[in-house]
């Protein structure tokens, strides 16, 4: 795609017809990995009879041709509560997809810090965190304070009441007390992924 | 005072002649200890002049007459940054002048979780924790976690730019993923040091 | 659990064969009461059928197996208008379920304040108030003003308009000319109780 | 003035040689009262030296030429805190200078309900109330509930935090539980008093 | 019911058979109006089947039992555009219900100024003007011009974006650069109405 | 300039020197005028003092060299209140300096509908309406509904309170119910006028 | 129909029996287009049944009567990403049958500069470009500076998170660094084209 | 320090002793840079007199003691208006001092397209880019479309009215189309530094 960016459509509000066409497009116009987010079952089943050799990531909600052979950058996508598992879900499974090398660490809530430097270890060997929280959005400092690598925080629109619907969490990570954390919007598992791919590039151009 | 609470009266935009006016009152009608918050320097100098006996503490902007007996009831006051400090010492100065016992820990932000937890043990010593904490506010949800008594937040309007002078640790702390960590107005260290009276007193009531 | 809080699970967005499997599991590692909120009645009766010993109050949403034996810590748990009905339930059959002693006082708003006042004795007797109070939240004020023991304040999004789902209320409280209040996130009659059993729990460790 | 009301000029913003121009002409043009609110003492002086005859109110911040005959309609002016005493005497000032009768009750905020009550016959004999209130606003809907006659709230814009200079005392005495009350702007004294004007005209019009 | 009010049900999120048992109650206990708000259609089917002598408006979606007797209070509801209808009905029916006399003047919004003008007429002869609008709020100013009388603001939530459901109305209204006029909530009809009962009750009393 | 607007440098928050060095580049680069905005009186005495031939209108806190020939195309620049007069000076003189034809209208708010009537005249030989109002912003929507050129709506911060600095002014302005008007942003006198040259371009370019 | 513009009706939250019976009051009582905005399918089929001589546009939800011919004012519509479509279709659709030349420029997003900078040319021809995004609404900035024709800016409801309901896009745009861009309400592609509509009339008085 | 990250003090809100004595301890505590942030220069002048060897660079405010050698990491800071200069001075210096290669790009405000294109040859060689850019915060969108490498957007507080502080600038960013660009705090040029920091720490591990 343009600038070296992967081909992800945004599912969400597109009929089956229009994923179809566009996704028909797209792997004519080049060789790369194509996804479609957001996209619910009953369209993904649509779309994978009409254009052979995808596959559905259902917990992702996510539609993948071609993924790209897992390079050597590896990804750590930590969450908070069950609840914001679907999130990292979209983060995890679009990073896979598109190259990334992704483990996943969940249930480590700053309400139960043990669990969080329980995988401590596991967290210094990752080229970059994705963090996953909502509520407070605590976790992206703690994590933050434990790493030095990038991290890219995403805010999630769980919770209710003071929670705004994720607006807290996003605001919260922003006005976080650990250095050089960033954000990306609202439940934007597939954000912090690219954010992530923009990172390897970088990387691999370095080193290669 | 009425219901059995300590009198405060809050020094803010109010001139020394009225401060002095109410004090007086105030040390007449009843013996308990007789608080004034928000007192700057100056104002300070003309009402304790005015009105014998009187004790301020800068740091705490607080004037204090007849404080209580320090007590059995053991708060901590835990602070994050630097910029916390003024906040967490009105809290400390009010709640030892109405005696609770008052233990301070400075420099805990939850991006440096060693720290915080190399103080757990004095955390779990705690009949009440009061979390003083700007920017994002994650400490109180740390801490929450941390120990079983009752935990107090006070957002404070500490930082810049998405912090929105407090208004999102309030929010922050409110969505908290820790249970039963109840939050007091932004900058409120007087809220918070009577809020942990309250309980005190339940105790004292209780164990009398 | 952890730290010597109660298990409690967040029924909401959870599906049963998920509740399911997470209560069988609490129940086997520990031995005190499990409790699961906001459950839909279809989802409870899914639940019950499971896993044996279990009840339902459908009032309070809440599912509990395992109830602690009631303690001599009194909590009265006040609301203002009918709608803030569910939310006071929560708050009781949680702190019921975790051990504590519950009264109610119903439909004391405080545009009715001589129903208010009669209730003042009751009140009195307290060791903590919990007050449900949505619209404009000032029966917190109003109670804060009234009795001397801690007072967790829980907004809640009844109302319409200027109301904004509870935001006004919580700000209201946090805003309260009482001295000492604390407030929890809106319509979470689960953190008042909680509050109120971190409190309890000081008081049954300073007696025993 | 234009459709019967009296005139009144906005102070704040103008030079005193606005006001005195402004002035001049209003008492030329007409033969009622003529007003001018939010006057800082040393405007207020300059416009007095240059324009007879009038009177500066300094607790009010009001400047007044011409006031009318107190009337038989009778307002009551009821405020909550020390804060709240400048805007409820530009209420008191204005009502009076346009011809109510005017009586005022000071701290009265509902966290002490029997200073409240002990004013319940007084709030019983007037033709309007007008309550005057700041952070949560609550005193608004108290005594909404205990009079049958119109009550207009003000909210002011005192406290802090979570008071929102005023919006949050706005919000709330909108969604108050008190049927029939009416809300003017944040420190709006004079509101207020133009609310109670236009209806002291309506009795008069019947009575006449 | 308590200090003259009629009392007026609010219906919304209540079951018809707890309409049914609150309207049986306050018909046994006094003598008066009884009102059910925000009724909708197969609930006040229900109700009416149940409770004998009562009467619902479907326009306004109120239920009244015991209406009172027209008085020679007059109060002219006008409303801006078509989707501020259902608010205006609601704010005339429970008007009309509690013995007002009432007048409606609909679509003279602000961008149609000679049909408003043409009504100036009408409105002059008003004791209060309900004023119902939505969108930017504007028609309350206009009003507030023309008239010397009180008037009542109703901000509705029609409209889309930038109407933000209401909430500008409400500010917008409260900003007016007319002078005392006052605000209720939000698609308040039922608020209006009861304050202009207030008005008409002080009227009441001064000529009687 | 570039694409054919004039070059107008924003002077808020630019050192003098700032402002000398480009209003130099600006006058070598090109032949048309050259307009720097929100100067305040010093800094333009200096930069007068240091380019020549530069006009300073101290009401509008404009900086002008080589004004544009008066043209054909006629502004009505309309403005509610004292306070909006500022703006509009603004406005009015960003537009004469780029060659509009300007006439002023001051004083019309919708609270005096009779004064705005007075113009309808003025108004509808207009080209384009310029309308500048704070407070509630009343004023666009009645002017939308007058004439039927364009209309371009500036909000202004004048006000208190529920007036938010602008927002509300620019929120209502949006939601208005006049059909077609726009609106730039909030104090923008300088946006209004570029909006007009624009449209004056247009009509120059159609007619040519 | 009055001032000059064209009738359009509000379709949204009209029954189709309401639609039909303004609409033909409308035809009646002049001779211009009638215009409903905002019908879905099943009313359109409704009204046209009934109405003869009327289209339905299905992709701009709007009904037309009598459009007008077109002349020789030319609108540009210019949308960001497929999202934005509706929005877009609405201004063009209502913009046509008002009688403006239209033409409609997709998919050029500002994350996309070389698609944009492809349609300059086009875009340069444009008497006035309607720019309609969503998200963060930059397309209005990057438009702003290429054109110097009038561009009327429309925020959309699209995206998620941040981007809140469109308001996130409204308030960018009018904080916008392209001098003299305006801006209509959220989702009004209506507005937008009454505002060219406006501009249009003008052109054609002066070159009449 | 702690976990790699360089040692930074936030400068604002301390006292120069203050300022001294952190200093002090870091630069005996470790042997890497250390930076304070938020100098105004009288603090500046009185640290420098008391701790040795350090530089100040007014424009970014910033204090460094033993900058860090040059990397081969190039980072390039972009920035729109002449009023987001401050921010991007700071991002520079911060990024200077801790060893990553820096480069400018000014004035590239996307009003003006086609200076931003003349860039994109230097943007492309980046191996990060940081955009700082107030009011609509456009830019960020921008370049995240012209560059694949890592974009970190940071808000700045700029501009008046709808900008709301760097609110509608940080939501923006959030909102934005161009897929992977994350965002830090409002006017936090020190935050994106960091940011890059931790980016260029991987490349060195993984090029090690
Ligand atoms: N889940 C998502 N959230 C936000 N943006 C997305 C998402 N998935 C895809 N996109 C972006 O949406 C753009 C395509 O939008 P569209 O033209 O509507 O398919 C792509 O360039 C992606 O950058
Ligand atoms: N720092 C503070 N913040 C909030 N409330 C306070 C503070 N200090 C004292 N107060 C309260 O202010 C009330 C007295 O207010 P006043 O009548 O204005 O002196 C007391 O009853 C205290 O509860
Ligand atoms: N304190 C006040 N708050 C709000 N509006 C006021 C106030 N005092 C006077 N006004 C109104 O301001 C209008 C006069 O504004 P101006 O033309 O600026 O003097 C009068 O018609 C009054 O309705
Ligand atoms: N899509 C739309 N968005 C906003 N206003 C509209 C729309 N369509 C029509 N209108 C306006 O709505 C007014 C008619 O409203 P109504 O009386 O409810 O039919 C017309 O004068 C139009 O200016
Ligand atoms: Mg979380
Ligand atoms: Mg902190
Ligand atoms: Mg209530
Ligand atoms: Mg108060
Ligand atoms: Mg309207
Ligand atoms: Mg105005
Ligand atoms: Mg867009
Ligand atoms: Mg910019």
């Amino acid at each position: 795609a343009r600038q070296g960016l992967p081909e992800v459509v945004y599912g969400s509000g597109k009929t089956p017809e229009q994923v179809v066409g566009i996704v028909r497009t797209l792997l004519r116009h080049n060789d790369g990995p194509v996804l479609v987010t957001r996209v619910e079952p009953e369209v993904a089943e649509f779309v994978l009879a009409a254009v052979p050799d995808g596959v559905y990531d259902g917990g992702a909600r996510l539609l993948v041709w071609r993924p790209a052979e897992p390079g050597g950058f590896g990804v750590v996508v930590a969450s908070a509560g069950t609840a914001d598992l679907p999130v990292a879900r979209e983060a995890a499974a679009v990073a896979g997809a598109v190259g990334l090398g992704v483990t996943t660490v969940t249930d480590v809530g700053v309400a139960g810090l043990h669990r969080l430097l329980a995988e401590q270890e596991r967290l210094s060997t990752a080229d970059t965190v994705i963090v996953v929280a909502g509520m407070e959005g605590a976790l992206a400092s703690a994590i933050g304070g434990l790493v030095a690598c990038p991290v890219v925080a995403v805010p999630t629109s769980t919770g209710y009441g003071a929670g705004l619907e994720g607006i807290t969490a996003l605001l919260a990570m922003h006005a976080s007390c650990a250095a050089g954390i960033t954000v990306v919007n609202i439940d934007s598992g597939f954000g912090a992924a690219m954010a992530a791919f923009r990172l390897a590039r970088v990387v691999g151009r370095r080193t290669a």
